[in-house]
């Protein structure tokens, strides 16, 4: 093989470099000071799993995701995680067992087996938080708010969140006693946004006319505060689920609204993300990413499959998307010191490091200067003491 | 499958929980920060890459170790990170490209196939730093230095620092012209630290009694600086870089001695670890810790088959292992604020937390209370404004 072949990385698992690295480093410190701050709990989920458990109760979706391993002690299927959720969902019903509300985050890579369109690569550093135990949209709006929050944090001037609610689409399912097949056939044609296809679908699966025509308006409910009164209208003869869960939005919608400056957009037939979400989903774009920075939502009982069904609400991001929203700061000068060996110089040195100045020593023989490294001070011995002294631009090279 | 195979995770696969996740992410930071200050920049290599580079001079151990995975976009096979050192050393003679010594330093999970009885469970964290572009002890004793500082800031009261120089025994291998069976047969022994079975395999294939009797002696070299002069002598016909690793170990022996209060020991026979190393090699232990908490060394010229060879050195760590020498510090303690609609509440909470307190506000109707939060102040209205009180013992709960 040549050394050219040697450098490729494989399709978006991609390196990350200095400045970027530390951009990146940054914005997790101060995404999980805030989360600590309102109370969530840091956790690490493993990264491996056997696959029973990792996949438990999360749709084929995350299993195509996931590349599976060998495990060489017991010859069993493990996955490499792709969703922290799940994850973090079986530590708060087994590992944990705490009582009451508990806040979990996390920050973590994970690994796609195929590149995910609306997540970018295959090596996403996922961070979130989520919300186990109670069912009240205040953790909802909690779980919103901190997403809202983040973005801010990272940079994003302007938010756009598109509200959803999983309820909707799953009430009518089960009202219209579809099975898997006509079901995925119908999630494909909403996902795709594209009445046409879904029309066709509809009249092939859902024999009653009037959840055949509910199932059609979903496709154009989106846009905003409005169009909840055309649903209300729309599916006045739907099962209460769906008038719970119209309530439920106008509810979330009015707080958001009051709270933050923020563009809002309803969506009936918001449908993407993984396969287990129960009830409200949300999704965060900022202009000029086509893709969500921050996806969310409710997915009660995932806990169910580990001994206790819990309501849980919350969001993920990919901080390698996020910390591409603003450019890295400009490194803080740093301290050239000589590469001499002498006592007063190296305790000189350690009380500057100690401040948390950054002093780079040369290293004997080197052949580049203070410029190369970034530095914009050098240790000078003046009057018998070591001192840090602003280099003069013609001196830096 | 029952729930409760569900909850196994598979061996060494662990997940981390609070508050220990918390004294993961505190001592992260504390490592980092420290890197820093000595000029190392963060990079972030990738998690999986080509089995071809990832592999690329790194030796067979590296290879039993490393997770197989095939990329469902072009077919080939991919590994999963099991040591990032090699990977570093590809993104500075590749990705980077600077001129004169560069610094890096990294923090990631790694998988390994097999646990690695060196280095405790199948997913460490890998936290270390790299130090390229310089041959000389001054890097070397940089990155000795780097190594106890850390182990100091992780809590270590006592340090035992282990020194070896693998080109000791290469250069022996060379004279020898060992083949790849025989040299394995005889670096097996010498691991295991088994002059009977040394004895044996030196036996079969060192045919010049002068080397066979230096094979013999290095599995006895071990001890304080005491063993370099018998080395010296033992070793008196061996080839000139046999004496230059003698001459190199005791300058590094001797700076340590004066610089650091460790307990030092030399070891000719210290083969552990990957296979890349080329001179001095070190690994530094605790009381209490059968395994080796830093391991590191020299391994010059990794990045050739990347086009660029050059001096390397450097060490790294089991962030897991590293977090479990001091215990997690006390929860700074929260306060409880009432589930309230009420904007003055909100503003109030919204203060505390901008001045980095931790305030759990109740969701309605939870059952559990402060306490259970590890609440020691809850917020209260007082002459109409919210403010924080301490929480008497009896009313915590």
């Amino acid at each position: 093989m040549t050394i050219a072949d040697r450098w490729l990385l494989p399709d978006g698992m991609d390196e990350v470099l200095p400045p970027q690295a530390s951009r990146m480093e940054e914005l997790r410190r101060t995404l999980l000071d805030l989360y600590y701050c309102w109370g969530y709990d840091l956790v690490m989920p493993p990264p491996v799993e056997f696959l029973d458990s990792l996949l438990t109760g999360t749709g084929t979706d995350l299993d195509l995701q996931t590349f599976k391993l060998t495990d060489q002690l017991t010859g069993r299927m493990m996955g490499a995680t792709a969703d922290v959720t799940p994850q973090v969902a079986r530590m708060d019903a087994h590992s944990m067992r705490r009582q009451g509300p508990v806040r979990l985050c996390y920050c973590t890579n994970v690994l796609r087996a195929q590149a995910d369109q609306n997540q970018g690569g295959r090596s996403p550093v996922q961070v979130g938080v989520e919300l186990f135990g109670h069912a009240g949209l205040e953790a909802d709006s909690e779980i919103i708010h901190l997403a809202i929050s983040s973005l801010t944090a990272a940079g994003a001037d302007e938010i756009h969140l598109a509200l959803g609610h999983i309820g909707i689409y799953r009430s009518l399912v089960e009202a219209a006693g579809l099975d898997d097949d006509q079901e995925a056939a119908i999630f494909d044609a909403l996902a795709l946004k594209s009445p046409g296809m879904l029309a066709e679908h509809v009249n092939d699966s859902v024999k009653d006319p009037a959840l055949a025509s509910m199932f059609n308006a979903l496709v154009e409910l989106h846009g905003d505060i409005s169009i909840l009164d055309q649903a209300r209208h729309l599916f006045a003869g739907a099962p209460p689920r769906v008038s719970a869960a119209l309530d439920e939005l106008r509810a979330l919608y009015e707080g958001i609204r009051v709270r933050y400056d923020v563009e809002l957009y309803l969506d009936l037939a918001e449908l993407r993300g993984y396969q287990y979400h129960t009830g409200m989903m949300f999704a965060a774009y900022a202009p000029g990413y086509g893709q969500a920075l921050a996806k969310g939502g409710r997915y009660d009982d995932t806990g169910r499959a580990f001994g206790r069904a819990r309501p849980a609400t919350g969001f993920s991001m990919d901080l390698k998307q996020l910390a591409s929203l603003a450019p890295a700061a400009a490194a803080k000068g740093a301290i050239w010191a000589p590469a001499q060996e002498d006592e007063a110089l190296n305790q000189a040195i350690a009380t500057l490091r100690e401040r948390g100045e950054r002093v780079i020593q040369a290293l004997p023989g080197q052949d580049t200067g203070p410029a190369a490294h970034s530095c914009d001070r050098h240790l000078e011995l003046i009057d018998g003491r070591w001192q840090p002294t602003t280099l003069a631009d013609e001196t830096r090279a």
